[in-house]
């Protein structure tokens, strides 16, 4: 979700080039917040986002719904009609529209758009109009959110530094969890809920992260003692992911990350933030202005004000 | 609830100006846990404060309700009344009634009385007279706890030092919890329990946070494949909040917050507390004392024996 | 548990004055693991407590009871009868008999006796002769395990340093069971199961652990939304035991506890291990060596007796 | 599983010595994955073993099966016959058959063929064939992953080496389920569903890891009691686990793993990876190549094959 997008947002939201005065003012009311109408405009926006998801959330309340079904369908084709509009409006105000619907942000534009549509053949999905919320995200954007969300920019980045880790955990998981799912299928069976290898997986899913729904169980006593050994494995098991995210924080929370600091000599790591010649050679460090530069923006949550 | 208040509790607490003898001597006995009489009063509130509480709870119990339910209604009127007695005495002998009303404690006194006096309308509302036992709160005061929940101030500041982190964290737990919600509102539908969206919402959260209750679970193939996946995912995310907190303790168990000593100099951070010179550029560092007041005796426990 | 006892164990187990030369060989033999004797004696008694539990456990087995009972009973006998001959064995050949029966091992091997004798007048009690596995901590000392333990010994100590943070964090959480408790006993009532306050706190406490049995869950909106409420902030406060036990462990994991390295001239502290002048005043600090010592005897919890 | 192997792998897979061209061309089919015919057999290979996995799962779902039934039967003898030539193969061009097949994959070969052929006698049994899924582990090998799973390399060496904390953690949480699973049969007893001391422990550990199913859950009031200790204790004494994984995934995150680094003149301990001269008396310390030598095949367990 943070990672940086090989081409910059902005990048995607250029005004049309030579374009008429209209569509440049439309341009900056709508991609840009420093304008009065501009920020006016997405208030707006950002209320009518709320206000259609609750709608469908009200709408999907029986006694509501009988009462007010009514009114809650028209005020949802309202929102609609007008989200496709400023879609239309965001299409023909920048420079290259293709780009924009490429974005993430036009993904989501348009997929939020097209539940209601849909629902008029396939009744009933229209309640995913929710996924308009992930419009919301523009909010960090508008809120010049952009420091709040730099912390998260460093575990994601960290994350992805450590995708590799994350992926052989993952496969390990779903591995053991297929395995322990058949092994309780052939060990208990249909008869005791575990109707199939797939409803033994869910089932498997469900005790190693440790949410228990406990529909189904393990009835037999080697079910039982199978169980038992999953949940106490399963919980060392699972605190890889909590490990894994601690130590960025940790790391992060200390001001530093040694990986940033590596002798430009012999290509050492994990020199301190005060270290300013290599351990290794002796190479004069690259200095910590160079590390502040990047931890600085980093930390805004550690400075309070 | 350990943000340092802007205007110091103490100062909620002067005595009345020019007071009559015995308001001074009411204040000190009710404010001022340093005389005899002064440590008395508070440990008698704190025994009816207990005592209170735990006639609301036996109460609530049916079959002591019914042999004791005179009785028990009986206590409960006279601790009522002695806290309205208590409460109206320290507004008497406070300088500032209506900055003692305004404060923490003030509010958290009143709001212990109202449920008695309600529940003459309301009936069974009475019970939320469990709320006096925020009054213990009063206990770190009391007992000079201070010191205990210095560890815990550091932390609080750490949090709403990091409070953007949280909000941005939870605006993104609750975008999901929403979504996933609808989704599975959708897939699985009222026949299979999710009745609506907001308890779609409810079983999301019940199952992000790993709680699983199972009175409402996915029945359909493609609503527990939806499941499991949150369930892995959601894990990972709850390990944020984790992550987050770990750090925090760790900085302090290091008997150091880096963020806090940073050179004026070259604004090179994580200097250890003890440090009196920059490390990087040899420039002094605000002294010790400064952090040590703040972060001195916030880690007794850091210091066995 | 892990409270020092005043009188080190060792000055429990001197034997007896002038001992007959029988007296001391019984000594020896019981209390002692360094004589081929001692070590036969102690690995009997091992196996005799595992088998007495072994055998608790499958009386406690309606289909193995009904075919077994009667031997299973006998053995039962046999075993306590054992126990009780070893314990005043052990009372008749140390010095003080009493400080024996008063050590944290001389009750634990008392109360293994009580319960069959017990169940003779109460039956169905016998089962908890189980307590008997107390008796392996036993094994720590015997399979000289002492080292295994001291890093626990350190976690331990750092434990019992922080005490007064985890009693602040007990009470505070038993604050807000108790009223979480108190308001879903209010909003959902006995006809949803919250058939009293006690009640509603066995829920509350099951939430915050996210443990989540399900076998009282909220039925009404409202309660729903207070119970989503909890979850999402019980989450974040059961994450602070993590929090403080992963502190301890990445402290010790980095190989230093620094408030053990303090300057005896400025009294600075966070000295790392492999510092050896003061960062402060430049006097010598206390040797390495100094800290290893230190690390030994830390573990008194770890070692009963 | 990542128990380090007397003889490096490796050393398993040695082409037969003066093999005939074919058994030489065999070996650098089936053995290694720089040919491109080598690749095209690993992956062949992968492709099948997943296919069988997904025929086992999808026949094990009841309305799949009866309509496929045969299909998925005999694509099932068609993967075992092919599985146990390849079996054979492998026996048959390594230089020590016996070395390979008591090697940790020629093991997991072998179990994946069993099923099927049991299954002929004991039916049911056939879905087990799921442990193919082991097989997989190969991918780690063929993929080139050795890289991938290095920090789990390091994390597993780091567990081994704590592998006496964790087997006293183990020894302790089984005693407490034990005695706290007997206290739950003896005060709740047959009639509340906790039939045996056996299904009172699976309770307690149900309880304990937080999974919480709540097939079986306590209805008495001291049962509630003691399930409300249980759980908050539960919580701390989890939180173990993750507190050490934290640790030893924040000590990697900061680049170094102190306690591989002991000074041989002084034996002073935390030393960076990266340093070349003891901090301390200025020895040279053993060069970085050594630690790294230490963490490659430390791992084997991770890069199989």
């Amino acid at each position: 979700m943070n990672t940086p997008s090989p081409r910059p947002p902005a990048g995607a939201h250029e005004p049309a080039r030579n374009p008429g005065g209209w569509r440049l003012r439309m341009y900056t009311v709508i991609f840009e917040a420093d304008t009065r109408a501009g920020r006016l405009f997405d208030l707006v926006l950002v209320a009518l986002i709320l206000a259609s998801a609750t709608v469908v959330v009200l709408d999907s309340v029986a006694s509501v719904h009988d009462r007010h079904g009514a009114l809650l369908t028209a005020l949802e084709w309202f929102f609609t009609v007008a989200f496709t509009v400023e879609y239309i409006a965001r299409l023909v105000c920048v420079r290259h529209p293709l780009r924009y619907a490429r974005s993430a942000f036009g993904i989501i534009d348009l997929v939020a758009l097209l539940p209601t549509y849909i629902a008029v053949f396939v009744p009933g999905l229209h309640a995913l109009i929710d996924v308009r919320l992930l419009r919301l995200l523009r909010l960090f954007r508008i809120l010049k959110l952009g420091a709040y969300v730099t912390e998260f920019g460093l575990l994601g980045r960290a994350l992805v530094a450590s995708r590799r880790k994350i992926l052989v955990f993952m496969v390990f998981v779903l591995m053991v969890v297929t395995i322990m799912g058949t092994l309780m299928y052939v060990v208990e069976g249909p008869e005791n809920g575990y109707t199939s290898i797939p409803v033994g997986v869910y089932w498997a899913i469900t005790t190693m992260t440790t949410v228990g729904f406990g529909d189904i169980t393990p009835k037999t006593d080697l079910g039982r003692v199978i169980a038992s050994t999953m949940m106490l494995l399963g919980w060392g098991t699972l605190a890889v992911p909590t490990g894994i995210v601690s130590a960025e924080f940790t790391a992060q929370r200390f001001g530093r990350s040694p990986t940033t600091r590596t002798c430009h000599e012999c290509l050492s790591e994990g020199h301190l933030p005060s270290a300013r010649f290599c351990r290794d050679c002796g190479a004069p460090l690259p200095p910590w202005q160079h590390d502040a530069t990047l931890a600085d923006p980093s930390t805004p949550g550690q400075r309070p004000g």
